[in-house]
C-alpha cells in the first residue's frame, strides 16, 4: 500500500475530535433524476425500497460488529451494483455503441487512501476492483483495459459483457436511437434532464466506524448513451467521491460533467472544513445554491464525524436511504 | 458547448471583484522534482531556460494581442508538448509496457468549462485534444480508444507511436528494466522521489488575460514505467488543473496519486475562497504544509484574479517561469 500516507495513517482510528468514535451510521443512494410520486407501480417502489434497505442492512451488520466502514460501504455499494434496478454493475445502461462501460472508486478517510476504475467492460462489481487498486497497487485510477488486466491478475471475478444486458434498458437503448417501439412507457428518467433525454445515475454509500472512520463508494454505468470512452465523476475522487476521518465522506450522483468541474464531493467537505458550518448545510450550499446555479442537477449522500447524515439534491428525487447512530432506518425516494 | 452553465456564462469576462481586468499574466511550469545544481551540464540548462521562456513568451504574445487566456495556456503547452526535454507530448516518458500514454486537461475559468483526456496513445498534442473535449462534445473527460476516435473526428493530429520514441528514454527505460548500461550518468529525477525509483513529470501553463478570465492547462507523459492504463492528476479537474474567474487557477506538477487524494489544484483555490488568505498563502499551505505531511511530493503554479503568481513545490526544485503583471520574465530550476 505504497500510497498511504506515514503522517496520516498514524492518525488512523483517532480523528482529530473523537466525536464520532463509538458511534456508527451509514446512509446509500440509488441515483437522482425525475423521481415523481405515480411514476412507479407500487411493486416497483417496493422493490427500490427492498434493495436500498437490503444494503443499508448489509452495511450497518457489518459497523454493528465492529467491522470498518471501509468494509461496510464496499459491500453496501456491490448489493446494489448486483441489482438490475440501479445503474450500475448488472443493471448499467448503455453506451451509444450499445456497450457497456462501468465507472467505481472508494475512498478510505482514515488515511486518504483511494482506488478507482473507468470504462471497464467485464468487471462483475467495479466497486471491488477499485479497492483492489488502493490496496494492491501504488495507483489510484486505472482505465480500460489496463484496469481489466489488473482486475484478471487480482482475481477479481470478471464476466462476459452479456452479464449487463437487460431487455429492459435494450428497449429503452433503441428508443433513445429512434428504433423503440412506439408505445410503451417512457423509461424512468433517473439522475437525468427529461428535456435532453440523458439518462445517468449512480450507486454510493458512506458510512462511519466505531473506530471514527469515515469511508464513501460510489459505482456507475455511466450516462445512457454515452459517447465510448466517457468518464463522469463517479471514479473522480473530489467530484464523486470524496472521505476524511474528522471531516466528511460524500458519494454523489447526477450529471457527472458538472459534478466535476465543481469539485462537488471535496468542496462540501472544504465548507465544513473552512467556514466550520454544519454538514447539511455545506451540502445545501454547494448543491442546492451553486450547483444549481450553474445549471448542473443531482444530489449527494454525506456523513460527519459525528455520524450526522446530510442528503441534498436539486432534482425530483433520489433513491436513498440512511441508518443514523441512534439505529433509526429511512429509506426514501421522492422529494417530500 | 453543452456542457456551459448558462449562469456562469452570463458572468464571463467580469469576474466578482475586476480587479484583474486590463492586467495580463502568464505562468508555466515543466516539472518538480529531485533537480539540483550542477545535475546539468550548462548547455541542457540553457536548453531548458530557453525552452520555458519561448512557451511563455508564446503565451505572453496571445495575451498582449488581447487574445483570450484559454488561448495563451493552450499555446504555451502545445509548445512545451513539441519539446523532447519534457515528460509530455513528445518527449512522454514509457510505460512499463514500453509503450506511451499520454493525459492532458484544460479548464476555463470563465465560465468552467473543462476537458481532459487520459491514456492517449497516438495524439501528437494532447492539450489540444483537451480543449476539443471541452468545446466540441457535452462531457469533460474521455480516455483510450475512446478519446483516440473522438481525435480522429475532430481532424486533431494523430502520429505514429514512434513519434514519443527517444532514444534518451529508451536508455532510461532499459536501465530501471535492469537492463540498461551498467555506465552513464543516472537520468534526471523529475517529479520524483530518487529512493522509490519512481520518475514523472508533467507541463503546465496558468494565465489571467485583459478581460479578467483565468485558465488553466496541463499535460503529462505520467508516471515512467506506469502501469498500463494509470491514470494521474493531470487530467482530474481539481487535482491536476483548475481554473474560476475571480478566484484562481491552478496548474499542478508531481505525485500525482497523492495530487488526487488530496484534490490539491482545487483546494488551494477553495483555501482563498473560504478563507480570504493570499494565493501564495495558500498554496503554500497546500503544498508546504499538508502535502508534506501526507508524504506527497511536487508543486504548482498558480495565478489569482489580480494576476499575483504564486509557485510552491517541497521538491529540490521545479522547472518555472513567469511574465508577471508588470511585464517581467523570470525563468528559474532551483529552490534558489
Amino acid at each position: 500500500m505504497a500510497q498511504v500516507d506515514d503522517a496520516a495513517a498514524r492518525q488512523g482510528g483517532t480523528p482529530g475530535d473523537g466525536t464520532g468514535v463509538g458511534v456508527t451510521a451509514i446512509a446509500v443512494h440509488g441515483g437522482a433524476g425525475t423521481i415523481r410520486r405515480g411514476d412507479f407501480p407500487p411493486e416497483r417502489e417496493a422493490e427500490y425500497v427492498a434493495a436500498l434497505e437490503d444494503a443499508l442492512r448489509a452495511g450497518y451488520a457489518i459497523l454493528e460488529a465492529g467491522g470498518s466502514s471501509l468494509d461496510a460501504v464496499v459491500e453496501a455499494v456491490r448489493q446494489l451494483e448486483d441489482s438490475p434496478l440501479f445503474n450500475a454493475g448488472r443493471g448499467a445502461v448503455f453506451t451509444a455503441a450499445g456497450t457497456h462501460e462501468l465507472d467505481a472508486s472508494v475512498m478510505d478517510g482514515r488515511n486518504l487512501a483511494a482506488g478507482a476504475v473507468a470504462a471497464v467492460r467485464r468487471v462483475k462489481n467495479p466497486v471491488l476492483l477499485a479497492r483492489a487498486v488502493m490496496e494492491q497497487s501504488p495507483h489510484v485510477l486505472l482505465v480500460a483495459e489496463g484496469a481489466e488486466a489488473f482486475a484478471a491478475e487480482q482475481g477479481i471475478e470478471l464476466v462476459d459483457p452479456s452479464y449487463f444486458f437487460s431487455a429492459e434498458r435494450w428497449v429503452e437503448f433503441e428508443r433513445r436511437a429512434g428504433r423503440g417501439p412506439a408505445s410503451g412507457p417512457a423509461p424512468a428518467e433517473v439522475d437525468g434532464d427529461a428535456s435532453d433525454d440523458a439518462k445517468y445515475g449512480t450507486v454510493g454509500a458512506v458510512a462511519l466506524d466505531r473506530n471514527g472512520n469515515l469511508a464513501a463508494a460510489t459505482s456507475t454505468g455511466g450516462m445512457a448513451n454515452k459517447r465510448v470512452g466517457r468518464v463522469g465523476d463517479t471514479p473522480i475522487i473530489g467530484a464523486g467521491t470524496y472521505a476524511e476521518n474528522g471531516l466528511c465522506a460524500v458519494s454523489a450522483t447526477g450529471h457527472g460533467e458538472y459534478f466535476i468541474r465543481n469539485v462537488v464531493a471535496y468542496d462540501i467537505c472544504a465548507v465544513t472544513r473552512y467556514t466550520g458550518v454544519p454538514l447539511a448545510d455545506a451540502a445545501d450550499r454547494v448543491i442546492r445554491d451553486r450547483l444549481s446555479a450553474r445549471g448542473g442537477t443531482g444530489g449527494v449522500i454525506a456523513i460527519d464525524a459525528s455520524g450526522n447524515i446530510a442528503m441534498s439534491f436539486n432534482t425530483e428525487g433520489m433513491f436513498r436511504g440512511s441508518i443514523d447512530a441512534a439505529g433509526n432506518l429511512v429509506v426514501r425516494m421522492y422529494r417530500d
